[in-house]
């Protein structure tokens, strides 16, 4: 059952069964509330959970934990204990939420104020820019729509995995694949109450993570079941378990409402969000604020306002997932503004164009809702999102085919397009650090904390080091997250490691760069401006030289001998988004709803990008879980809220082979916050497939697809209702409330 | 046979045998010349030996290498390889080495000049101060003996062992038992020609160094096993090959002589030695320096001499041996100067005060044959010289035991003592370097290249940062001695550890230290000037106070973020002679020749002992290897070199119960150049148990030990022969020349 209080719960049976080496129910462990984000919060930090509760709130909830000596013994223990639940009442619809008389999912208060459980509210947020009523009053037309997407999967191809046990030293060693090593360590410290001196958490190579890993969801158990075993333990999700009891996407109600002039500016845009947390609120607050900050800031507009209430309901628990709240607000945008764009008669392209966000524009709702430091003003210094739109309109080859005449047959061919903004870290709260030395081959050896997930961030950090010290790139041996080893780092998340540690990584390669100066000037008796590093040598002229090697030597060995080494931080107050126009051309079946992909073009401006294969390959991986989102993805639960599709054959991701033609074309500007002027890549291109697809889903059949996914069912469903929903509303009509 | 040239090899029947993964002979691999031992030596650095070679040089020498799938495979593949040796002459004496016509054990030139290979001479070493001659005219008396001291072997009860296996990346980690990780790296790379950047060394707990693991011994043929094989091999010696093919300490004739004054005041003295370093000569001359740089030097005199000759012998390897020369310099020293204070009818104790050296003294010979950087004069700045022999003198109940009766019956006692220095590191040349880090619960994390082979350092580091950060020391977290993790130090030898890398860690401390009062004084809204640490808090006032936790946290979390890191390199001009006076009271059975050693006292002056507890275990730990020195140790070779005493049962080492009560005493004071006073304890405690165990045989008996050990057969066949060898000398008779 999905909402049940635990009247009895008996794990006698299971711990008398031979080779059982512990079962834990909420009855033996402390009930210590903290939130499974692991996100830049220091303590205290607002609680979403506990290890182990008297209840369960969703269907996937934790009840109890067995460790025995083999799977099949532990899952043989599971089936002894014995439970009694005292069924609560189930909510399913959001919309049900906040009725008076719901049930409520949870009973602590929130020191915090973030959460409000006497509401089953996780997190409300409302942030205003000048007057829209007044706004909507100087629109010539006003428009609105409501947009609904749905409950996806991370799905990374490893699930969670964990490992756990005492080492030599009586320390807790956890290696585990996690997007977040240092929250990892804060948090099972809080949980477990063994100290962070105590601890040692490492991340080898992972199998992906795309934000589900960001949270702390198996590693509390497997260490609480180190601890009262005293001996390793490993846990890890099957993947029934990852898609039902991990995290998922938040589903949210959008609804969007623009005032514009005749001619196609922008008077007032309002967006209001009801938005599904499920069981948990762990990043309720800040996934609904990106849902804002990301969508909003793209276009000019004097009067703007942004409301999400985000509710608790009986079903698998949101999270983090790439894009972070910024998919779901750029599908509502991107699509009503090509609804608008075709009320007006205007080209969508054209539509854009006219509002957007310009260099030296400072939007304020990206300081108020970035989730960062109040206080710190967002000024656009690089942006490229009009030659991003003149290339991918070319790459697509879009007037001839917005053009062409309906095909004949079932078979209709249509292209649309989105634009879309996105973020470089946290402003003023993500860091990273680096550690970098000299071995006396002219090799380095850099530590950081940044967690290298398999986005390539070793390797642009080798790239980082290397461009510093005029060596190739495998001179650097990079080793990264291990709290013992590495020095602190926010994680792999809000697209920061490149923007943020990437800089910590320069710092500390040009501290060593101006130690092997100083040696370099007693070794040749220059003066240190006398000197230039190039292609691994340091120069005096163009005659005398040293290696990098022969000055590691002489520093290690031959006079005032000391470690070349460099030990550098980087945070910053600056979050400068990169921005990208993508483009999709798809053939829809009339007959069956079927909607085909032909071609996909993504135009990215993420500053200069340090690894440009690297940068396609996010692309290229974003569209793939974009257009999954877009076409096939989506968790289908029964009437008890029980999750149906329980394995890939159920729950279709994209692969390799359903893919169409892709396009990514890199359009650099200069970051001047970032390293060697780099912005972020990671999270843009996902922001754009579903709307991209849906508009020109319209183009090609004139049928408007305001709701995730676009399935042969729901297309066809769609094609059989009134071909156009009115969207334009009278002026005075009030924007509608979530919740 | 202990010389001969290979005329033929054939591992053809050793290489079919299945399980046989790989069989290496000089034929199969490049004659790659490099020197054993790790020391801080820049390339090229004198060769002395190649990884396999045509040609063997004693019983035990290398001939070929066998990976196999099990042990017992390898040896059975062994017995397989067919050689063909042609035989050489073979020198067993060192007198022989430098004769006319003899055998020459080595071929290859040596670049750099300190071999001379066509004489047999390893390393030629010659120090004058003033005029000896001169000198000698002074003096009232001259006198002049003959000593001999034995080949032993460092016997760490874990023999060497290595592991070697390319790791994910394909890179050869090289798990050891070492002393010098870092050499070990760049010596392995150079014999496999594997770039350095390719190389991990990991140095885990290990089971004693003393020394023979300051030498590449088996990681090149492990790690040139693993090369061909492209698997893990693991390689070690058995207590029969660590006592015949790793290294041993120097056997030695020294001829000491004197001229002194009626009223004890020396006037002239020179130290002529013979060495003999086995077929291989890596530590030969630095190891005779040390013999005269750590005894000459402890007395004041205008005219000194010091000459070594170190020949090669077709016997085991001598290499680095904890005392390092010292005390085999010591012994003649100390025990010749029993025998002048005895013929001058002095006590010895009267005869060293009036002699020894003093704060402010700079004897010449320390920077002379310090092994360090030439051009650095060595001050003594501190000397409790006086201090540890008058509480010495006290403990042992000197002047009572010194007049007492002889005993009746066949068990005499007597007592004896010595005075010993040392150094504290090589001056100029070792280095070591410290990373640190600030954990959230303000614990810390601390990275040392310098390696703990059971000598506590890495708790004598942990309590230096603690202390700097006024927290206990169990909040250090300390990594030691991995060549991708540490910043580079050159090892655990010449005591040098906690006076080298020491102060690197009060840097690394002293840095955290700073930008925690900065992030402090932020958080206090407080200047610095006005804040103080103590107890792991920071104060402003006595009422204001935040832990460090808070500003870690803080630093991480809230503002302005960064990492509280620091690293730092130390080296020192200055190697600061620790000081000791050790006393023993024996009993000696005239009748067997039995010397049972009943009480032994040491009084060391190792300025300020960071962990007194640690300082003790090492000076009982000393104690313990000299008086096996002094009393049963010795390899025994039959008339073809080949080592008869081949385990624990023939070789004798001292377990606790045969150990004396043991009064060791840490006699206080404060050496400016060291981390918090400290200076070094770990070899000075081995370098006086033999001579004060001979002095205090005579005081027992009459009867002059010259030569080690004294076991009951040479302390019976010395009661057998004349009483006293007269060592005194005419004026103007010249001194023997060693060699």
């Amino acid at each position: 059952m999905a909402h049940a209080r635990i009247k009895r719960i008996d794990a006698s049976k299971a711990r008398a069964l031979p080779g059982v080496q512990a079962v834990l129910t909420y009855q033996d462990i402390p009930r210590i509330p903290y939130t499974t984000a692991g996100q830049g919060h220091p303590e205290p930090s607002p609680y979403d959970a506990v290890v182990l509760d008297n209840r369960v709130r969703f269907v996937g909830d934790r009840v109890a934990a067995v460790a025995a000596d083999t799977p099949e013994l532990a899952r043989q223990a599971v089936e002894l204990i014995e439970v009694e639940y005292e069924e609560l009442p189930a909510i399913f619809d959001p919309e049900d939420s906040t009725k008076p008389g719901a049930v409520l999912l949870h009973d602590e208060p929130d020191a915090t104020g973030i959460h409000d459980p006497s509401r089953n509210i996780a997190a409300h947020i409302h942030a205003k820019v000048g007057d829209p009523e007044e706004g909507f009053k100087l629109a010539d037309r006003v428009f609105e729509g409501t947009y609904h997407v749905q409950y996806v999967q991370q799905c990374p191809l490893e699930p969670h995995v964990v490992i756990t046990y005492f080492d030599e030293n009586d320390r807790l060693t956890i290696r585990l694949s996690t997007q977040v090593p240092f929250h990892a360590r804060r948090i099972v410290a809080r949980v477990t109450q063994i100290p962070v001196s105590k601890i040692r958490v490492i991340k080898p190579r992972i199998g992906g993570g795309f934000g589900v890993k960001q949270e702390i969801l198996i590693e509390d158990i497997c260490a609480w079941l180190t601890k009262v075993t005293r001996r390793p333990v490993r846990m890890e999700y099957n993947r029934e378990e990852e898609l039902r009891s991990s995290r998922t996407r938040h589903p949210q109600k959008l609804v969007y409402k623009t005032g514009v002039t005749n001619d196609g500016k922008l008077t007032a845009m309002t967006l209001k969000v009801l938005a599904n947390t499920g069981a948990y609120g762990s990043h309720a607050l800040t996934v609904q604020c990106n849902t804002g900050s990301k969508s909003l800031p793209l276009y000019r507009c004097d009067h703007v306002e942004f409301e999400a209430v985000v509710v608790y309901t009986n079903l698998p628990v949101a999270g983090a997932f790439r894009g972070y709240g910024a998919p779901q607000g750029l599908f509502a945008q991107e699509v009503h503004l090509d609804e608008v764009a075709h009320a007006l008669g205007m080209d969508p392209i054209e539509l854009r164009r006219k509002n957007l966000v310009q260099v030296g524009d400072s939007p304020p709702l990206l300081e108020e809702l970035g989730e960062g430091k109040a206080g710190f003003k967002q000024v656009i210094l690089s942006c490229e999102m009009e030659e991003c739109i003149r290339r991918g309109k070319q790459a697509i080859d879009w007037d001839k085919k917005r053009s062409r005449a309906p095909a004949e047959g079932s078979r209709k061919r249509g292209v649309g397009m989105a634009c879309m903004m996105h973020g470089s870290g946290i402003p003023g709260v993500d860091m990273g650090a680096a550690y970098l030395k000299i071995n006396e081959d002219g090799s380095f050896n850099l530590q950081v904390g940044a967690t290298d997930i398999g986005t390539g961030a070793d390797t642009i950090f080798a790239q980082i080091a290397a461009e510093v010290l005029t060596v190739p790139a495998d001179k650097m041996i990079v080793y990264s997250s291990d709290t013992d080893f590495t020095p602190f780092d926010v994680g792999a998340y809000a697209s920061s490691t490149t923007y943020i540690t990437g800089v910590a990584v320069k710092k500390a390669a040009e501290q060593c760069r101006d130690q092997i100066l100083s040696v370099a000037s007693n070794m040749l008796e220059e003066p240190i401006d006398n000197l230039t590093l190039r292609d691994g040598r340091v120069w005096a002229g163009n005659e005398r030289s040293l290696t990098l090697s022969e000055i590691a030597l002489y520093s290690l060995y031959q006079s005032e001998q000391f470690q070349i080494q460099g030990a550098a931080s980087h945070f910053s107050y600056h979050s400068p988004p990169p921005f990208a126009a993508q483009f999709a051309e798809v053939e829809v079946d009339t007959e069956t709803g079927q909607v085909k992909v032909l071609e996909f073009v993504s135009c990215v401006d993420c500053g200069v990008a340090i690894n440009p294969d690297g940068a396609t390959g996010q692309i290229e991986g974003g569209v793939t879980q974009g257009l999954g989102y877009a076409l096939t993805e989506g968790l289908v639960f029964d009437e008890k809220g029980k999750l149906l599709n329980t394995s890939f054959r159920d729950y279709k991701i994209l692969a390799s082979t359903d893919m169409p033609r892709m396009t990514s074309i890199l359009v650099e500007s200069y970051e001047p916050h970032g390293p060697f002027g780099a912005k972020a890549v990671a999270e843009i291109p996902i922001d754009g497939p579903a709307p991209a697809v849906s508009n020109a889903i319209f183009n090609a059949i004139g049928v408007r697809m305001r709701a995730l996914p676009f399935t042969p069912e729901n297309v066809h469903r769609a094609l059989k209702s009134p071909r156009e929903q009115d969207i334009e509303k009278r002026k005075s009509e009030p924007a509608l409330t979530p919740g």
